[in-house]
């Protein structure tokens, strides 16, 4: 599988900027979180005055074969339907992008539908839809590696139009499962907490995704590898995620996880190139079961906690003015020097 | 005192507002705090389709006479050089307030310095400092009075400007002393629960605030009733916040509650006007001791928790994005109808 060339951002600049943070007007660490995603920011664009440039979300869309298992609450033409709606502007993700001036980009990569020459849709379909990893893997080695490819294109696109500041959402039926998967083997946590409600199952329902999700590990036969978990049970939509997420840190960009699906994305990621984690901001924690638990095993502590549960990047999007605002202070609150005020400590 | 004249607002519209919430393409409930965020808001506003119009932060700023017992961290001077800082918009709520395009105004009720004709500054100065209320109330009931009438004043202004949507802030050093003894009174809780570092004492700094407040406690003489507690320890940039919350109840605005200073303002005014907690959003919940705990006591629960503690404003207007998101979600968003989208239950 191709690799990336993920650089650890130098610690080197760290004690500058907190110097600079501790000059502002105001009591010392009084900005709390903002000041440590300044530092974060700073660090990863190695520079004293960051700047966030042009920012996106793109959201892979994909059906995944194991949705005939009964694992979602959701419609399996769900997944079709909510690409014209997110074309035409309707959807959630498309009124978070308009309020914070994010590009919206949105990837077939595997919808189990025909949209001929949709405009508007960026055309990477794979297959309409992954196989059933009930049985066997639901993609082969070449598909994974398209899907990688799919994601690390985009970011390159990105790259070229100027972006330094990437999220990343999904669109697919039942990748709530593929993700509750990925989590146990990568974290070892057992699989019954990393099962959750997805888009509305009740407890019955989620007892039932259970069942057909040990049954599925169970029968997993590949090698082990990161590689082979991601093939073996991944939809070409969180593939395409995880190769976006790497080309993003190769790229130097930083990364906004969006909400549980997102963030087992870059579990997965993590396990192929860990220095990946050094360049993400994590936007939410959200109310899916398991969610908590996959964060701490990143030790990772998202910016916001709003109960959000839909996915497509809404999280991370609605986590961008927290970091604007630590943006903004590191660039325009003046120093106590500047301002003539007394330093308070 | 003057009364205000505030409604319950009428709950008959919550069902219509969830109705409409619950048709949107996104799985039910699964946007969370924002739901809760858009009935609430629909319910001030008595309208399915509510919108936010021209917000803005009033910062009031005074001195405390307290301070000369060594309660603050900062040096009292610092109160009066901000007011300069913020006028040349180096503050902390500056840049947030440009980021989100709030109206900001600074109202000087009592700080002990002279400021002349200084252009920028809103010119209400009741006197320089309040008393020590170590000794005895901070202020008279008359000066309480016009304090309540500035606040009500500058709100009256808001709604003329159009505004529909407010929040407030201070600055005084010495104030999260007031806030505290507050605190103690309206809710009960051990003195020294209510008391923290401020901008920075340490602990020893602490167990001195906490000795001064408890003999300032001890001290008291007054009726118990919350306009005499209000009086006889509030800051004159307090009591004006206490009274700008229940104008701008009076008058249906959203408000949103900052952080440990303006949640002790808005509890003051419940005492005087319970109904004014109907029309608040809380903002976040910083690390002052106590904050956590008198939002239990208002069983508020507020959006962010970001470890701010800087006051000004900055935890209300850091939220505001939070709140546009809602109010794009039930006016933005396309229903399954429109999308044609299965309907996810």
């Amino acid at each position: 599988m191709r690799t990336f060339n993920i650089k650890t951002p130098d610690k080197k600049i760290v004690p500058a900027l907190q110097d600079k943070i501790d000059n502002l007007t105001k009591p010392k660490g009084s900005l709390g979180r903002l000041e440590e995603l300044a530092v974060r920011i700073g660090t990863i664009q190695q520079s004293l005055s960051p700047v966030l440039r042009t920012p996106q979300n793109i959201v892979f869309a994909a059906d995944h074969g194991v949705v005939v298992e009964g694992v979602s609450f959701s419609a399996p033409e769900v997944t079709a339907q909510q690409i014209y709606n997110f074309l035409k502007g309707g959807g959630g993700i498309n009124m978070f992008a308009r309020q914070h001036h994010f590009i919206l980009k949105v990837v077939d990569c595997g919808v189990n539908a025909d949209f001929g020459d949709l405009p508007g849709l960026i055309h990477r379909k794979i297959r309409k839809s992954t196989d059933n990893y009930l049985y066997g893997p639901a993609m082969t080695p070449e598909e994974m590696e398209r899907a990688i490819e799919i994601g690390a294109e985009m970011v390159q696109l990105a790259y070229q139009e100027g972006t330094n500041i990437i999220s990343f959402g999904e669109l697919g039926m039942a990748n709530t499962s593929a993700s509750s998967v990925w989590m146990y083997f990568f974290t070892g946590i057992p699989l019954k907490e990393c099962v959750g409600a997805g888009s509305g199952l009740d407890n019955q329902g989620i007892e039932h995704k259970y069942q057909v999700l040990k049954r599925a590990t169970d029968n997993y036969q590949g090698n082990g590898t990161a590689e082979d978990i991601l093939r073996w049970f991944g939809g070409f939509e969180m593939v395409a995620a995880a190769g976006g997420m790497l080309q993003a840190a190769e790229l130097g960009m930083t990364i906004i996880i969006d909400g549980f699906i997102m963030t087992n994305c870059i579990l997965a990621a993590s396990k192929l190139h860990p220095e990946v984690l050094e360049y993400c901001v994590f936007g939410h924690q959200g109310d899916e079961a398991g969610h908590k638990s996959v964060l701490e095993a990143l030790h990772a502590k998202p910016l916001l906690n709003l109960g959000l549960r839909l996915g497509e990047g809404t999280g991370a999007i609605c986590a961008y003015p927290i970091i604007e605002s630590a943006i903004r202070m590191i660039n325009e609150m003046s120093s106590f020097k500047q301002a003539a005020v007394t330093k308070y400590f």
